[in-house]
């Protein structure tokens, strides 16, 4: 079978590691740097990202400083943090020159103020001033988000005009596919899209090709919210303006994508304790301490748990093989209840869950968690039988198994859709307070059942 | 505070939704029908997906039969085919016109082969042989996603011929940001912006202002390839050619980012033992039979889990704190395990783990685990000796934990990689399998050092 191209990408990167890693073990650094002047400043990003910490920041060394604003872009935040607290101001300020106003924004952003105002300084003034603009935005807004390179053209004039001034003023920014039409106040009126200009006569008036606005993205307007329209609108530009409806940026496709994969990823992450942004390759000490945290609050769940076996201690005594089995429902019970849970997080993420549906998703997870409840007890039931040769103990995992699975199905709708309501992020805490309540529920039960009936 | 734009365009849906809800409830149709009408495609599917499924056919019926096959594009994998199986072959022909031509192709692939050949046969010819031909490419393939829509000119012709041209034709295709130059052969020698057409004078040869193609994109290429070619390099829209360098369509963004999207998902459902395409809202005993295998693959986990105590009936026999605090180091080693395995597998998607830096990653991990089962392992310890108050157990625990957290280190890092080298998705199989892992060891561990120390 072929090998996929994604598989020889990664491929290529990780031998152009072991090579880069062998030449640098050699001290062969010219060859290093002549290699990475051949490859794209989004590729050294890539071998950086892969890098393990201390080749890390020699291979940074070699990087050709014109590219270094571009590398550092592509970075994941941890591992651009790492390398630009190492970086004099001015070396910063020289690698921002060339970039974009909303990826200069995004760097200083996270620098320690007194170095950031130390890389402005160093900046030239009219680049200093846009930086500054967008840095009064807030990060995660459409004004973070948004260049200010935008190119308007207004109403009165016709399709030759706007074409000669356009020859006039040679290239147009990246990813320009829509000039914004504006009144005398700077106040966005329409939107011509470039292929406008290509199809219709010279003499066309623009008032007459000119789209009405779409809904306009607000500077305040969240970042994922920005993403979310693009996605459904199917936008490669969108203008942003400020509440008197005056033109002042505008977000390019490139930047959206980047939110979208943040955000899908941030789930998946969060559900099992990590940080989205944590690196892959950083320290192993940094990485114990932020991932202790969530280990903390696991123990508190272990312990939880631990002390409702407590509470039956004298049964647990009286026969070991129930000690033996108590595993299991709260195992199930975990899994089919996370099920729900990564359902749910998918749901209230991309907005189809809510007020109008939740009543009806409870009772068909309920339903679910009844149906897979009764297939499950009944296998589970028979092995035990076949097991133990203790009948007895089959009914009563059985019976414990059904109720566990209800319960999970219950509190897999119910959990997230709670912490969302109290603004408590689901995909971070749902999992883990899901297992609480079916460890909790599976052990009462199962141990519960057997103190009734067995002892 | 204000709220965000997606919990308005959220509540607006469930808004909706209950409207809606309560108005098929009292049976008027006709102003269902209305508010349909003044809504885009893409809301309505929006609505569809949040509702449960028998409003949702219902709704179905009363959308408008021009805008249905822009609702199905939008609508995800599931939905879909619950509602396509309910349409007859000439409608289905009638809701794809107007529809770009992968995105038919998208709709008549979840439709069974003969009813396909149905639909196919209702649409006119010139539209059946494009669909036909995007239908000779596999589904998940750069062929599948690509549009055929494709303006192409010469080299050899200034910018005012093609700028004469265009404006003849009327109209470029959607999401048109570059036209392609080709020999008389078909082949693609260079790519042409339009913007380069609005910048330059117009007696320019376009030979002089083309660029050189790109890496090109092969149609036989991985669609998850295409996308992460996509998100490096910025592109919006990309050529796509044939093994001869013809060529053959063209992708664009829009199709990319629901890709990239799905993509992201697919990891954290599959951890979950979900299908990507599950549908929130399905029938309660499709959704129980589709996780029931995933809770049986969790049975054999949980039995075999249950065998290791089992070969410590002996033990647990003797002291009833054991079988209480048994829970504790399985659970703890499957955090710690899965927050690993959760890198890795965001690792590998996106190609930073390779050969070259697996065994850095080992190290580390079996570091942190190492650093973390010090920590836990005093902390647990100290609490077992005050609860208990016995020594003995808290210096078993401690030690049943430092073990099992390391192992989760090396296991997190392993499975997933090793998985991935015999081609079998580390996001579906990794965590159970961790979990396994985990629960084994632990358990060995604590209980094996108790039946040494304690009895």
């Amino acid at each position: 079978m072929a090998e996929t191209l994604e598989q020889e990408q990664s491929n290529l990167t990780h031998q152009r590691l072991q090579e880069v890693t062998q030449l640098l073990e050699q001290g062969m650094f010219v060859r290093v740097r002549r290699m990475l002047e051949d490859m794209e400043p989004e590729d050294i990003a890539h071998l950086l990202e892969a890098s393990p910490p201390k080749g890390r920041l020699v291979l940074w060394q070699l990087t050709d400083p014109e590219d270094q604003g571009e590398i550092l872009d592509e970075l994941s935040e941890d591992v651009k943090d790492g390398i630009m607290v190492r970086m004099a101001p001015d070396q910063l300020a020289a690698a921002t020159e060339g970039m974009e106003t909303d990826d200069v924004a995004y760097l200083l952003r996270s620098l320690p103020q007194d170095v950031s105002q130390d890389v402005l300084a160093e900046m030239d003034a009219q680049d200093r001033t846009r930086v500054q603009q967008a840095l009064s935005y807030p990060e995660e807004s459409a004004g973070g988000i948004m260049n200010t390179d935008v190119i308007t053209i207004r109403d009165d004039v016709t399709v030759d005009v706007v074409l000669r001034y356009l020859r006039m003023r040679g290239e147009l920014p990246d990813t320009t596919d829509t000039l914004y039409v504006i009144d005398p106040n700077g106040r966005l009126i329409g939107n011509l899209p470039i292929s406008a200009l290509l199809v219709n006569q010279p003499d066309t008036d623009i008032a007459d090709i000119m789209d009405a606005p779409d809904e306009a993205i607000s500077v305040t307007m969240d970042d994922g919210d920005v993403a979310s329209l693009f996605e459904r609108r199917n936008w490669v530009s969108a203008p942003v303006v400020d509440e008197h409806n005056h033109l002042v940026g505008r977000i390019t496709i490139d930047d959206v994508v980047d939110i979208i994969r943040e955000d899908a990823e941030h789930s998946m992450m969060s559900m099992a304790g990590l940080d989205d942004e944590e690196d892959t390759f950083a320290p192993a000490f940094k990485s114990a301490r932020r991932r202790s945290i969530w280990l903390g609050i696991n123990v508190l769940a272990a312990l939880t748990a631990a002390s409702v076996s407590n509470m039956f201690e004298g049964t647990l005594d009286k026969m070991a093989a129930i000690a033996v089995l108590m595993t299991i429902v709260p195992s199930m019970g975990g899994v089919a209840g996370n099920q729900t849970v990564a359902l749910v997080i998918r749901g209230l993420a991309v907005g189809h869950i809510g007020d109008s549906n939740t009543r009806w998703l409870l009772a068909k997870e309920a339903t679910v968690g009844m149906i897979n409840g009764l297939v499950w007890s009944m296998i589970i039931g028979g092995v035990v039988v076949l097991w133990k040769g203790n009948i007895e103990l089959g009914l009563i995992i059985s019976g414990a198994m059904m109720v566990n699975l209800f319960v999970a199905g219950i509190a897999g709708v119910a959990i997230p859709t709670l912490l969302k309501k109290y603004n408590i992020d689901p995909a971070l805490a749902g999992g883990m307070a899901l297992t609480t309540v079916t460890d909790v529920v599976g052990l009462l039960a199962f141990l519960g059942l057997a103190t009734l009936f067995i002892t």
